[in-house]
């Protein structure tokens, strides 16, 4: 199965490159699309290396040139920001026969957040197309889960974190490793009943109090727990929706999952979502216990590298403490 | 099952209170929601007289008020132009437990129309209310598909009709006569299957020029068959967009199904919807012949009687000749 995949050096994507390799059930032919300024890069010769074939890839090229470049394409996978209109395009005249956008969060209906909106405008463009697709989501990563330690023995490249429950803290929300998208996204591809259909794929279910449960348990510190009510985070929403993205992102993102409760299988489902627990009862995650097991003997896998000094200067959500930039 | 429509006169209400009157599956006790001003009309004591329960409703009231009248409702049936999102609300707040917005069309994805973009704004505030729902495509009517006969014997009552085969005229399309709208949704909405779903039922599927050659057979006339190219409908799109919404419509309908093939079980499917003939193999709607072969010995059904004088003044695609005004 011939895959090609734009932004294969990033957080999804090197998950995504990683899961497709390891895949013992279907062999992957796996192409990185690299835009010509980055095919110097060493994450990319390190792709390379692994078997990776790097084609350099311009968008902004003609249409045709584009598609004649995807041609035998099998799954195209994207990512990262690019303009997928115009990609869904020369992917149709290519003929590819599996379109995946760049999805890859939490299960959210439209209306709630301009992020997802602009991906479901993205999805509304596909099917004007007739383009064969799979939506792919996989809930809120582990990493950018957890809350501060009070010891400090995690701030070591925390980055996006808890840092406040909203509501009440008792609502479920389905959660992934950040390594285990890849994991997903190789199985979800090469499944002929995910064709055309939205699929929430996710390891963990659990509420906030639950979460932070099993952090105290397994840390052994004691959390302090701060809540965020409805009415402030529709607050935050309001100051932050036209000054604020990346705050605005992560408020919208929390009443979704924290007060709407949409983050889970039972709304995804509502929502006309196939659920990964259901397409393959035989797969199991890494588990939220030994991912948190793992993070305190290892450290905390780095998260967003590239854009973390820019984000640490104006987002909230975004640990700043001094152990942070060591 | 305690089932309140809106719009119980109109085209599909009619259609629809008839099926669900005439359902031998499932009992449905039926309650027409009229508005205060429209509670002495004939077709209102008519349909009082045929034991449906009628209450006074108004939209306008206090939103408690519309919910407390609500109550205690299993399915909520549009099927007239209301403020569905208001009206939603208001079910949500009821408990009502399942809503059927006024949709009843042809299957076409988003950004193609502004009609049917209206239609998935309203679900998308279904969505966000965590309403329970089912959307009712029945595709096209056979009573406003049918070609003019040069002999003029069907012009009486004819209205919206085929002016022109849209592209090459090998397009199937989906339609059914709209006395089976009510007859599928009786069936759909008592079932569990079809809960938060979308669902094509439709009875007939063929393209244009099999549907003239069967009005020719039956008829013994010869139709003259005039052609509108795929860039013939995207001008008329275009010319009328922001002047003659009737024939903006109509334009963007025929486009949809007669170029891009959308009002088919096929393209239905791709975009998540369930298939009537799927779902209930023992149905038998009307077909196409034994409608064309009834109403060329007792004439075509007045279609949307109240508004045809008007519609006659500004649309193309309403039929104008002098007959129909006899």
């Amino acid at each position: 199965m011939k895959v090609s995949i734009l932004g294969a050096t990033g957080q999804n994507g090197s998950s995504i490159v990683d899961g497709l390799l390891a895949s013992s059930e279907t062999k992957f032919d796996l192409t990185a699309l690299v835009r010509p300024s980055s095919l110097e890069k060493s994450n990319v010769t390190d792709l390379q290396k692994r078997g990776v074939n790097i084609v350099s890839f311009n968008l902004g090229d003609p249409e045709a040139e584009v598609a004649a470049q995807l041609k035998g394409t099998d799954v195209l996978i994207v990512c990262c920001l690019v303009d997928e209109l115009a990609l869904a395009n020369a992917a149709k005249k290519a003929g590819v026969k599996r379109y995946i956008p760049c999805f890859y969060a939490t299960v959210m209906p439209r209306g709630v957040q301009t992020l997802r909106d602009n991906k479901e405008l993205v999805l509304d463009h596909i099917q004007r197309l007739h383009l064969p697709y799979t939506i792919i989501d996989v809930g809120w990563w582990y990493q950018i889960s957890l809350p501060r330690l009070p010891s400090g023995r995690l701030d070591r490249n925390l980055f996006l974190y808890s840092t406040a429950i909203g509501g009440n803290g008792d609502v479920p929300s389905a959660r992934t490793d950040a390594r285990d998208v890849g994991v997903y996204v190789a199985r979800i591809i090469a499944d002929p009943r995910t064709l055309n259909q939205k699929v929430l794929a996710y390891t963990d279910l659990r509420t906030q109090h639950e979460l932070y449960n099993t952090v105290e348990k397994l840390s052994g510190e004691k959390l302090e727990r701060k809540y965020r009510t409805a009415g402030e985070i529709d607050d935050g929403i309001a100051k932050t929706k036209d000054s604020n993205m990346m705050d605005y992102y992560q408020y919208t993102y929390q009443k979704s999952y924290d007060i709407m409760g949409e983050n889970t299988p039972e709304y995804a489902r509502y929502l006309g979502y196939l659920v990964g627990k259901d397409l393959y009862p035989d797969m199991e995650g890494i588990s939220f216990e030994d991912f948190f097991q793992e993070t305190l003997e290892t450290g905390l896998k780095p998260m967003y590298e590239e854009h973390a000094d820019m984000l640490r200067k104006f987002s909230s959500f975004v640990f700043k403490g001094a152990a942070a930039t060591e």
